[in-house]
């Protein structure tokens, strides 16, 4: 069976100025993987006609599918339709039930006039079949060439997903026999990522040629990653088990969780495991580990809230930070974060709380509390640990890095305390 | 002159499986943009022989410069290296500076013993200039072949960012003549695409062919940006100057920044400029907006905290909303978030106070009120404002659409009391 392959072209000026963050395609490669196609190339290309059409050329010599996304918007910077339509040899048409799917949302929903460029997005290649965008007012178009098949979606992130699951997706499962594939990941944290190569080195070394391991650190955490596929769905999951299981063993205190979550996830996990409730103290992250957990969809069965006292006036009213504490040692200290983290505690009427007070950059910074000093407490009944570390990056990161921490510290504390 | 292009190519396969969302480009791009090198394309290939060869080659065919990041970790899965050095027709040798460093680093920084793989990291190809990498042990390597430069960097952000920096840039900037490229963005909000592109149509078609304009639409704002180059900056310049003052005359009241800002920093220097403070009280967006406005370095300057009540017993508790109206009107009502934000103003003690609270989803909605209702109140000394609206999309993107919301209903209240 020939193999087939996905490439993802992405249209777009704006892309190659860097003023946005491509973030469709890490989704749509996603999906893509899910239903057993790998995604052999991504490509980024701006609003130019000759290099969308070399585009097209060149990748669909390479896959069998091509997903474009971007250029179908209402104005006038967008090149993308006339081009497919010229592309693949059509002539362009009016087609009604998307004209009226437009009309619709502009005088139901919106309640607004419709004007020419709106009907515009209507206007569709003769050759294509229209995908019925609900989303939206750009309709997807997919064109079959040469036993190719290209789709060309919104760049709107929320229609370009519902097109894809919707439509897209399930056209190509029953087009094209896919092998299957299996992807396992694990997480470590505390461990960089040589010496857990070195710890993990027989297990590498025993994987058979067609399963992959990749290493993705980030933030503190090393994912690893088992990469497997083949014909038969049984037989490759089998196999990963069994590899999947050794690498785990293999890792072992340092394995955080034997899937793909975030650690905001893991202690969402671990705290809905125990039905416990927490609540966060925060100066230096300012709302972020408030933001990480409440932005999984249920939050409200383990969070209850935070304090963000971003000034030291917050930590001494709300907080019940002592004006000697702040004064004699500073926000930025051990005494400081413990009080946060008791008062939090007590105030939220939570099980777990966590403090952080630091100083992030890129000012702010002493000779005794450089940059990047951290002082972290979690708190459970009548224990409260401490934790001080020292971080070197930009604002941003430190940020980042202070929650990943903090979480992390306060997973330990969980685990501890079963 | 022959115009100079760049093309940037990200190795691995966590690209290709969506496991990672590539910002390091963007980045890429937006810095050679500032130094007048456009980008032409950007490439994502898998840690696969053939196609990182296959990728050298195409794209070197395009572009002068060929920019690559990723594959250069301590572990297995690398192979970008000896591939670079086999492409150039080199031969590994050790780099007596880089193994310095690298040893350095783990004997002083880390102090951990370094292994085997951490000392491989000191190995380069003897055909290349090697880029010293302060803040990690992966070092940059510099290839020149047939006119055109190539550049190796590692993937993990804020190491091929000082690469870049300090390396890279300069470089780029020594060997080519380069043409000066402007751009200037302006930011809308309250007006779709189609109909900013018929107000603005007039404008728009008197742009001379070289400069471009493109439509950027975002979370209820559309950027408009102009971009403009040529050899002679000071006409590049002016040029720009007149176009861009008659596109915002012609955006008119549905301007709100002249600049490419986010809106948390549109409000920041509101605040900044007005010497005002402001605190929020976040039930939904969960210590977002808070996140968004400490994001920006210097927010003791205008933000003092935020109380993110996120269960009913902390808004009633720390935000003294009374029992009766969170069970006769609902936590997601109009008389909550009165509260709240007067609450919220008087605690904190600031100039202005913000207070949300709504269904995010995907769970949580009822009848009354469906997933997507929002209640925002401002507040100003003894002015409270409210509004309701209505959002339709998932949780994550309704979470940032509230904050837009309400930080966009805050500029309108301190606009309108200057």
């Amino acid at each position: 069976m020939e193999k087939i392959y996905a490439t993802i072209i992405t249209i777009g000026d704006e892309l190659l100025i860097g003023q946005v963050v491509d973030t469709n395609s890490a989704w749509m490669a996603q999906e893509l993987n899910k239903i057993g196609i790998p995604v052999l190339r991504r490509v980024a290309v701006g609003d130019l006609w000759n290099e969308i059409w070399d585009a097209l050329d060149e990748e669909s010599k390479k896959a069998s599918i091509i997903l474009i996304t971007g250029g179908l918007g209402p104005t006038a910077d967008d090149i993308t339709k006339p081009l497919l339509c010229k592309y693949f040899g059509g002539n362009m048409i009016m087609h009604q039930p998307t004209l009226d799917h437009v009309t619709h949302i502009f005088e139901v929903i919106l309640k607004r006039p419709m004007i020419e460029r709106n009907r515009k997005q209507a206007e569709v290649p003769d050759n294509c079949k229209v995908l019925k965008n609900e989303k939206g007012t750009a309709p997807g178009m997919l064109f079959q060439k040469e036993n190719k098949l290209f789709v060309s979606l919104p760049g709107v992130p929320h229609e370009m997903k519902w097109l894809m699951q919707q439509e897209v997706l399930p056209i190509i499962i029953s087009i094209f026999k896919t092998n299957f594939i299996e992807h396992r990941t694990l997480l470590t944290y505390g461990i960089g990522e040589s010496f857990l190569a070195n710890r993990i080195a027989i297990t590498e070394e025993a994987l058979p040629s067609h399963i992959k391991l990749a290493y993705l650190p980030n933030y503190g955490m090393v994912r690893l990653r088992l990469t497997s596929s083949g014909t038969n769905k049984a037989l490759v999951h089998s196999e990963m088990e069994y590899h999947f299981e050794a690498l785990k063993k293999a890792v072992g205190t340092y394995l955080i969780a034997d899937q793909d979550l975030t650690m905001e996830q893991i202690v969402a996990n671990l705290l809905i495991d125990t039905k416990s409730t927490i609540s966060t103290a925060e100066s230096c992250t300012g709302g972020y580990m408030a933001h990480l957990l409440t932005s999984i969809p249920g939050a409200s069965a383990f969070y209850k809230g935070s304090i963000v006292s971003y000034s030291n006036e917050i930590k001494e009213k709300v907080l019940k930070v002592p004006e000697e504490i702040l004064i004699m040692q500073g926000a930025v200290s051990e005494a400081t974060v413990i009080k946060m983290a008791e008062e939090c505690l007590q105030l939220m009427n939570t099980d777990y709380s966590i403090a952080v007070s630091g100083i992030m950059g890129p000012d702010g910074g002493t000779n005794d509390k450089p940059v990047g000093t951290v002082w972290i407490a979690v708190a459970h009944k009548n224990e409260v640990k401490t934790l001080l570390i020292h971080l070197r990056y930009n604002r941003g990161r430190n940020i980042s890095l202070t929650a990943m921490n903090a979480l992390n510290f306060l997973r330990m504390l969980i685990v501890d305390n079963p």
